[in-house]
């Protein structure tokens, strides 16, 4: 499958820049870079040591590129296994692209996305998960999903894997060398110690398969449906959830990103705030659907936030009331989260009666004021607490590719098919062929098992240049 | 004015991609590094060779924030002439963010807009010229912009004036002399050989100063006014134009910029093309306005193009004609290049016919179909035939940054004041304080004559990371 194309792609983000690195790898890198390079000191890279950084300059005859860094990487110590270059030069998109060419002029191809990882998933460098995991970094965007995605690369998913497949490979060896001697009828495999293995498996199957739930949280964020009528002071709460870590980002000129306002994260992990109008009682049709459409947005929600503005609230509380009661019927599984915002405008005393009232109702309450900053802690630590960080904290392993969760849940089957095997006392040779099936789900995560199709699907969402 | 801080910033552009180059400079920005940063073979990196590159993790205490690449520059040998250390990181956003962060609170401080050049002038790794050329080179988009700034950047232009400074400084010395001993009446400059070196400066700074309408063209590109009625082709016109250079880029997925129409590059030159309408006479005041719009645009053009429709112009020449004369009139120094397109649809006699009718205005006579790529090279050829491109074929220095332009300016006044104290027998003294004060204009191109102010206005248009 790996061909034996010199590639070239541009490894940092397009556009300009004070450098952009190209990244040359294959068999002709060195020899397609001294092609092209000329050292200010006049060295010959070739007889350069690996790991070594060279000033000169890009040239093709008479015309010089630019002025460049070269760093040299010998394989097998390069991130692909191969031989490596990568040209630190000005960060012009005009310049990129001049080098670019020019490489591919000497004899380079494009680099198709992630063909980088790819060779070095074949040439062993990183398992499949971990190779996964490079992608997954890349695009980790707080610390909950990075610190998994680190955990993985690091090799911490696969070894998990690895050990639950070696501790099954020995008794499987041990049944097909009960086959050879089928006819004696002899039990190599102790089933009992074999039943203790296959329920060790099945738990630390289902403790990763019930992670992923998690993990997708991690990954994807947890969708909180904010529920309340305009000016209750939405935009106010999320950016006074927001402050604190907006205030880091900007600190670093350069590196802002664009504001998206429905997503915060908090503690390291992603809320996507999902805006919905109020539930209002109401004989008007065009209402009825705005709380339809309430509905349905809750629906997709793992939290219920539910904003009142604290003057209104002292006002028609028993309405509110029973609009909550009317969410939380709906709902009844969904946490949700009575939020009385400018509490600020209340005396001691009428904020008193409002939690007085709400008493009956069993819900959780946070009596904020939004602008003043009041209150806001305690509503992330109350966000933070349907978080199960338990894992997380304990640096337990957690699935976050659907493709390995599927794998897992393979897996698992098979498991239950070779207990169910020894407790009906099936015949080795059926027994073997469900170990084998679960041997290659395992196989299939770490890449130990794969084909071109697996491959092809996984490194297409890479992005080009890793 | 130089800090004694340990700067850091990204140096890649912002956004996320495979990988980003995260750069530190100063003097503590070895131990810096050092503290953050665990070599994969536990190679302690203060113990490194310069230009050297080591695999490890960026952590804090326990906390493992990525693995990367650290390259190893010990100043003097650095771009800024201090230590420097550049981290190759992951490329997402919050990756970055995290490294930075904890750089700065190991003690570095976030680099200002061109710190790095800053301090690589400072330090003497290139002097003013170059430096500014740094920039160019990061902004040029297309050869030409490019080829110069590289010229520059390799000091071209700093020993063009550094020659004339040096020649002037050896005779203004002699002057000086002759003020020591005033009342003695000699003279040690030679007043004809003096003359004579004048004349050359005055030569060579003429050639600089009428360089720099070269050097703006190339840099901001050359506009052309294309006029013609709704229909006649124009955007067929720009996209044949264009249509060569943009299957180079495409070729490179990833580094594609946004189309911008009316911007084109032709053999490295960049056209910027100014859309009008027609100058139909009329009577009508709406038509009028439109009329006195087009002729401001054409006002700001170099070149005008005036395009027709060859079945449209076959029948109403005459009318056709008596515009192109009123725009020539108009505008009699402005190249104009005439082009009837759509010629396909005419027979050989027919475009004779046109031919044969425009000869009399004496216009330049281009012949197109845009659409069928017919004449489409030879109305390039004649857009850069506007373009003097002589100095650039020649490797001239041209001036293309407007503080040189300036600078030049005023040394090429006070040479000519020199001059007229020659002629009318001026004192020494007063003659050397004009020559101080061209040698100082001199200075200022390079940087051996600076102030804050000075640097501060131009590394501020630098962006962060160089």
């Amino acid at each position: 499958m790996i061909s034996q194309d010199t590639i070239v792609a541009l490894a940092t983000p397009s556009g300009a820049g004070a450098i952009a690195i190209i990244r040359v790898s294959g068999k002709e890198a060195l020899t397609i870079s001294q092609s092209i390079f000329e050292s200010v000191s006049g060295k010959d890279i070739l007889k350069q040591k690996s790991h070594t950084i060279h000033l000169g300059h890009i040239v093709d005859g008479p015309k010089i590129y630019d002025q460049v860094l070269v760093s040299l990487f010998k394989g097998p110590n390069s991130y692909t296994g191969e031989n490596v270059v990568e040209i630190s030069c000005h960060g012009s998109t005009y310049i990129q692209q001049q080098i670019i060419q020019l490489l591919l002029r000497k004899g380079c191809k494009m680099a198709e996305p992630g063909e980088f990882t790819l060779r070095a998933f074949i040439n062993g460098k990183l398992d499949l998960s971990q190779a996964e995991a490079v992608a997954d970094l890349i695009s980790s965007e707080n610390e909950a999903s990075h610190q998994i995605a680190m955990q993985q690369m690091r090799g911490g998913f696969s070894n998990e894997i690895s050990k639950l497949r070696e501790e099954l490979l020995n008794f499987a060896s041990l049944i097909e060398l009960e086959l050879d001697f089928a006819e004696e009828d002899v039990e190599f495999a102790d089933r009992t110690q074999f039943n203790d293995l296959l329920n060790r498996i099945e738990f630390v199957l289902k403790r990763l398969i019930d992670s992923f739930a998690v993990g997708n949280v991690i990954k994807n964020g947890i969708p909180v449906a904010i529920v309340g009528e305009p000016n209750v002071g939405k935009s106010t709460l999320l950016n006074a959830l927001l402050n604190e870590e907006r205030a880091i980002v900007s600190e670093i000129a350069g590196t802002t990103r664009d504001t998206i306002e429905d997503e915060l994260v908090i503690n390291g992990i992603g809320f996507r705030f999902i805006d919905t109008a109020g539930i209002r009682e109401t004989k008007d049709i065009v209402e009825s659907i705005g709380i339809k459409k309430t509905f349905e947005k809750i629906e997709q929600a793992q939290v219920i936030l539910y904003l009142f503005d604290s003057l209104k609230f002292k006002v028609q509380s028993s309405e509110y009331i029973s609009e909550i009661e009317k969410v939380k019927n709906k709902f009844p599984l969904k946490p949700l989260i009575v939020v009385i915002n400018k509490v600020d405008l209340l005396s001691t005393e009428e904020v008193a009666i409002i939690r007085k009232q709400l008493e009956t109702l069993n819900v959780t309450l946070e009596t904020i004021s939004a602008k003043e900053k009041i209150g806001v802690e305690d509503l992330k630590n109350q966000l933070m607490s349907f978080v199960n960080t338990g894992a997380l904290r304990n640096n337990e392993t957690i699935v976050t590719n659907s493709r390995h969760y599927y794998s897992l849940l393979k897996a698992f089957e098979e498991i239950q098919k070779v207990k169910f095997g020894i407790a009906t006392n099936i015949s080795s040779d059926l027994m073997a062929i469900d170990i084998r099936q679960a041997l290659y789900y395992f196989g299939e995560i770490t890449g130990q098992v794969t084909n071109d199709e697996l491959l092809g699907n996984i490194f297409a969402n890479f992005c080009i240049g890793k």
